[in-house]
């Protein structure tokens, strides 16, 4: 995971509306390089963690590879006008499989090569989830036991490779937000120092506010200078905090690395990247799916999976989120999370639902609310990891309080995305820059 | 300090927007009942605090009067057009030294009746600041030795009543916090809940957004169910921190109370009263203020204590602080809040110049962001207690968790309350409704 100075959010934009753009619109440029569909298992794709660094380290012509989810041709074509769905979902899906045997050959070259590794894997899952969803959204129109069973497996394929770089991105999170609070640089130099702003940074570059970057700056200046009294007292326990919080997930991940090791050999892999090696040349679709003209039967699926979106999202205690400092975060607790993860699920289903049947055409609230949600996921996992961590037995009472402090703001950063998710999803998202 | 289940921040606003008004205008309506006056001192009279209940309890008539900062006559008159710079002055002096004297003399009837005693140590203050302001502010039109002389020693007398107050108010505000975060109903009850949420409901009145009471209301129900992990770790340490937090506060204010009471019998004291009371009948005032009108005179001195603020407010970072959820409150420490702090002094002596020269048209911008610096010093202080309660020696790790979360917690609202100034302050406050 390669710390790249030079990153900063904006950057990052400029990098999101890259070379993807041209060719497929906004909605692929954010894809392209992974801005929204890696994000997905919180490796640090927007910016909150020195991962992302590795991810813009790749050469462009593979991200623009990356950036092309199936053939150019459909992409500029307007949608799946005058073909049947056979057509469009085989083509979608092949291309995606086709995705999946490249970055696992990446992966299985990449050998002792850590980054490129970590690259391929989310490489890997990227196409994995396009696959699973697609499989999930036009159901009908596939031969479903097979699209159920494979389904099941690229899930816990993906879940599998996900959880190392969860735990690497939730270290470098607990670790930047340690730092940043405590207006250290120890531990972890200013790279992950502006991954632990990025999202903020990112927020704020999406509303536009040139102020934005100016906080980034202003931020980091005041916090160098701690006080005596209460910056002290955090400062004690922060050092101790984060060498726990290190220990603990470092052993975390090293777990999930020998998980991921022993599922790639197992035989059950072996089986998924053989569905998939088939797949990549032959979808098992339904009679009708070759009958049927696609631009009559996939758009209703595709809205089938916006309305379930949709109700879902009307289920969300948006009205309160919506009002800044509500103090829902931390007065709420975990059990308050769940509708929002599920949401996030369902935004990721309509938006691949979305690039299968009209690749130039997807929403942008869809991309800008996922990412939302992607902060408040990774978010309160972030808090939760401190909170475990601050039930350790035997730790310092500074330590405790630290890890408090971590969890409150962890918390917040929760309540903060759920806000930017509101104003990334309701109409009127702009009314900030006023402010 | 009475804790009146009924009150709501909305109920509260209305009582605010009561007597006074209808003679006096907004400014005098909020000033009449302490809404904003008498919070300088943190005893909650935005709703902080069960405080607030006892506030509200005074007679109508007592009210009234309180509401009356001076003469009707003056009140309802356009501003100082066509008298003496020395009618004026004086006529506002006159007034508040006899309001100090009533105060002073309900305070000695008051005796072993605690709420009394609060109530007319409120009024007192209430006074005073008035007066030492008005003495501040036109300093150059009066008789500079006496009127700084006489400053001190008001200042010297307002901060030793205050005292009590604070650490009665800042404990409440901790307890309720605390209670909020672990959503249990022990220590406190429902009043002083309702008292925890008054700050939110009272910014969220002021957005007129309905949401905001409905907010309050689905925050208590979720909170009531705890989760199984960093619920439970919280609460662990919860009641344990509030009791921590009860002695070293309790403590502080039986200090502050008999330190008052010393203060109340000292010959200084007498000293100071004696001089209000020859100020309730004649002002040392400069012979110019006798010759020059009023109009002439007293409106540029105003003006420059406007500039002054206005100037202070440009160093605060607005624009950071008008982005929600930019961290900057835990992230910068205490070293960061004293010019808000400064800020929070010149928007009362800009106030209550207006207040002399025209009662009538008191910029609402002035109230409002002077409760918004009130929540962030109530704050600020709340903050400093839990952490310096956190340095106790051998506490308990799950009672520094808790304290570092609650630490946490208020300074969250310190941010909230430089949002909430931004808002009140800068033009277009009102963006927020359409978000």
């Amino acid at each position: 995971m390669g710390h790249e100075p030079g990153r900063t959010p904006g950057a990052r934009a400029a990098v999101v509306d890259g070379p993807g753009d041209g060719v497929y619109g906004y909605g692929y440029g954010a894809y392209g390089d992974g801005a929204y569909g890696d994000g997905t298992y919180g490796d640090g794709a927007y910016g909150e963690t020195p991962h992302r660094g590795a991810d813009d380290g790749i050469p462009r012509g593979e991200r623009h590879a990356a950036g092309v989810p199936y053939g150019p041709g459909d992409g500029t074509a307007a949608g799946p006008v005058g073909r049947t769905a056979e057509e469009v979902l085989a083509g979608y899906l092949h291309w995606h499989a086709a995705e999946f045997l490249r970055s696992l050959r990446l992966h299985r070259e990449a050998g002792p090569d850590a980054a490129g590794a970590d690259e391929a894997a989310r490489q890997l899952r990227r196409a994995a989830r396009r696959i699973s969803a697609t499989l999930h959204t036009f159901r009908p129109l596939t031969e479903e036991v097979w699209a159920d069973q494979l389904r099941a497996e690229l899930g816990w394929l993906s879940g599998t490779l996900a959880r190392e770089q969860a735990c690497t991105a939730r270290r470098d999170r607990l670790m930047g937000a340690l730092q940043r609070l405590t207006g250290r640089a120890e531990r972890i130099e200013r790279p992950a120092e502006r991954g632990g702003r990025g999202g903020r940074g990112a927020r704020s570059a999406r509303d536009g506010r040139p102020a934005a970057t100016g906080s980034v700056a202003t931020a980091t200046v005041p916090a160098a200078a701690t006080e005596p009294d209460a910056e002290s007292a955090l400062a004690a326990g922060a050092a101790r905090a984060g060498a726990l919080l290190d220990r603990q997930l470092t052993l975390a991940r090293t777990r999930a690395h020998s998980a991921a090791l022993q599922a790639l050999g197992s035989s059950r892999f072996h089986a998924v990247a053989d569905a998939v090696a088939v797949l990549a040349s032959e979808a098992q679709l339904a009679r009708r799916a070759g009958e049927a003209s696609a631009g009559e039967v996939l758009p209703p699926l595709a809205e089938q999976a916006h309305r379930r979106l949709a109700e879902a999202v009307a289920t969300l205690p948006l009205a309160r989120a919506g009002h800044p400092y509500n103090a829902a975060g931390l007065t709420a607790g975990h059990h308050q999370d769940a509708p929002w993860h599920q949401v996030r699920l369902l935004v990721r289903l309509s938006h691949y639902a979305q690039e299968v049947i009209a690749p130039e055409a997807i929403d942008p609230r869809l991309t800008a609310s996922g990412r939302a949600l992607e902060h408040h996921r990774d978010a309160a996992e972030a808090a939760a990891a401190a909170a475990s961590a601050a039930r350790t037995p035997r730790i310092a009472p500074a330590t405790a309080y630290a890890l408090g402090v971590l969890h409150a703001d962890q918390r917040h950063e929760v309540e903060a995305a759920r806000y930017a998710f509101g104003r990334a999803w309701l109409p009127g998202p702009t009314t900030e820059r006023t402010g």
